[in-house]
């Protein structure tokens, strides 16, 4: 089958989940769970195939373990599902609504997107997350996987399947697009049939939807994050923030990649937060100023610009806080970007000048997540300035429709 | 200078537009609505020019009265500069907001989106608007005007600048884009310069500003609307909706431009459509059914999918109410779509099942438009999907921040 006519499908589908109520979509879940988890041992073996496959063609460590899915990482997936039904639906919701001098009434009401297109790598759990979520918001899924999870995600499909049918759904509300590289750039020519690609994963696999997708995208994830210790703050806060920023799991978008620090607080700061951060292993890439403290990696421009994602840290002391929002300006990837002050003006500035999905002060980048912010599902973090910002839930999974209701009225 | 450096001029003027007060940005429209005021003469003169240029050229009488100004006109354009100046600003709202059980404050709050590029065509009037709206928004406007009204756009730039600079803005806040064909090209390759692309004009360019834009897009106006009226509606009220959504302007995006008629109801209702139609000066495109009621111009198929913005009409006969919602689907823009019932659950499926921004039961589909919803000020009317949906307004003009603040919180 062609992605179109997977699209075309997924489009008849998305008609019956557009007007399926809440209650169906919950018991379709709660069945999609039970067939998840009823098929644990055809999606192990499945994903033991993908597994030695990936250790035949050398793939690292870190990759094979992104890859491999284990009794309890299958039982999560299982969860997950079930929270979901357990969430409110936002289909139907009313925005905003009033009634005009004339009498004609206005109602802004949440609906599905229609067919949305997920783009990810190795992880086979996104495929039941992306698929339930799409469900609860009445939104049809095309999940393309990376090809090195091939097997893994048709079997966890499958079973997806097999709970749609078992509540009276269409299979092809949850579809994988399996095929050749070809397949991705088909998907990502599909407008008119897919209504919103979302890409999740590397920042290749990211630019390279963002530039080359006629559908319209929501870009996710890149963080490149930074931490600014501004002079006159509370030196045990910003240690204790930048080690839980930096080290609680350094491999997240919201973890710190580097720390400005401003100078009137370097000889203080600096010294404590290289052996807090040595006491953590971090590997600490500093600038000739920050060198001057204690041995640390010489830090390259492409260090600054880097989205480490594991236990290193750029460094640099800035003059001001001019200097601090100017160096964020010059590499932020615009998730999230924090400041520790006690200065109400500083606080005020950087949250007001810094351009970015969230910026925090004295708390931890860690917290710009969905399941913090309470949203209970989360597809992603959108670093883009249309639609959603930030943490997605499951109502920025929905469009919108004016729903306008008159009794004859006319335009004078 | 090149749209590159255009760009970077506009986002230095972003950062200072982003954390101006609606005080100052107030006092900053009524200066260039003052300037604008006192351009006239200069303003008309230049237009005066374009205007013989696009005569020489062979322009068509429709065209040279889009690019025309009057005294009017332009009194028009101040007096919408004002209005602006009038109406809250969404910078700044906080959308939603909570703490989180460990003490950590989270604010979603709108910001502008930095710099808007608008790509329009004849119309020297949106000059001013867009310049506005976006200032009014905390947006610098990169404003890429058709070159048939290149001498009229850049007077009503001039004067807009001047009065940006009496209230102390920079004057790259609202800067005009010359230049030839590939500088729209420049244009939509300057993602991480330009936050959005608003094109606005007809479908041809908005079709190659969607496909080829590197930049996110809105996606605003075709409409080819449909006003089906149901089996058993109230055929008076049929009739002046009818009239009304066709003729008060038919060259609008929200006028209708096919007909859809039950079969239940054709005896009666087609015979009086026709004539009403007539009286009104309708040149109507009917299907062979249509025809058997009276003498019409045979509609071909591209009659059903062409956005006619004219006086002239495509009707059909649908057997059923799934008929109409089938033909709604194979050629609707997702602009706004009309039913005329007398039943609740026709209105429901109908208002349910049809995708598009808006969808109205027995009321003209003239009233979706940003002035009748209330909204002051509109950029446009979005067909996509993301982000805005349908009447653009000032909100619509924003993106949203995440402000995050603790005091020392870290994850656990």
């Amino acid at each position: 089958m062609t992605v179109q006519e997977q699209a075309r499908k997924a489009r008849s589908a998305a008609l019956t989940l557009g007007s399926a109520t809440r209650a169906t979509k919950d018991a379709a879940l709660l069945a999609m769970a039970d067939a998840l988890a009823k098929s644990e041992t055809a999606v192990l073996e499945a994903n033991a195939r993908d597994v030695a496959r990936a250790e035949a063609n050398g793939t690292s460590a870190a990759l094979i373990d992104r890859l491999r899915l284990t009794p309890d990482r299958i039982a999560g997936m299982v969860e997950g599902l079930r929270d979901l039904a357990a969430l409110p639906d936002p289909v139907g919701d009313v925005v905003r609504g009033w009634t005009n001098a004339n009498g004609v009434q206005v109602r802004q009401v949440r609906v599905p997107f229609g067919v949305v297109g997920i783009i990810y790598e190795a992880r086979p759990n996104v495929t039941a997350d992306a698929g339930g979520i799409c469900l609860k918001s009445g939104n049809a899924a095309l999940l393309r996987g990376s090809s090195s999870a091939a097997e893994s995600n048709a079997a966890v499909v499958e079973a997806l399947q097999t709970g749609l049918v078992d509540a009276g759904f269409p299979a092809e509300a949850i579809q994988l697009v399996p095929g050749p590289r070809e397949v991705t750039s088909q998907l990502m020519a599909a407008r008119g049939l897919v209504d919103v690609l979302i890409p999740r994963g590397g920042a290749g696999l990211i630019d390279n939807v963002v530039r080359n997708s006629q559908v319209p995208v929501i870009e996710t994830g890149v963080g490149n994050c930074h931490l600014f210790v501004d002079a006159g703050a509370d030196e045990q806060m910003a240690l204790n923030i930048l080690i839980n920023a930096k080290t609680q799991r350094p491999s997240v978008c919201n973890a710190v990649e580097t720390l400005l620090v401003h100078a009137d607080l370097a000889d203080s700061f600096v010294p404590k937060a290289l052996d807090a951060l040595a006491a953590h292993g971090v590997a600490v890439h500093g600038d000739p100023q920050v060198a001057a403290y204690g041995e640390v990696i010489p830090a390259e421009d492409q260090d600054f610009a880097e989205e480490y994602l594991s236990l290193d840290l750029a460094v640099a002391i800035v003059a001001s806080l001019d200097a601090a929002l100017q160096h964020i300006r010059r590499y932020s990837t615009g998730h999230t970007e924090t400041i520790i002050t006690q200065s109400q003006s500083s606080a005020a500035r950087f949250t007001a000048e810094v351009d970015a999905a969230a910026v925090l002060v004295n708390a931890s980048s860690r917290f710009v997540d969905g399941g913090e912010f309470g949203f209970g599902a989360e597809i992603g973090i959108s670093t883009q300035k249309l639609h959603a910002r930030g943490p997605m839930g499951l109502p920025e999974m929905t469009s919108s429709k004016y729903v306008v209701t008159g009794s004859g009225q006319v335009r004078q």
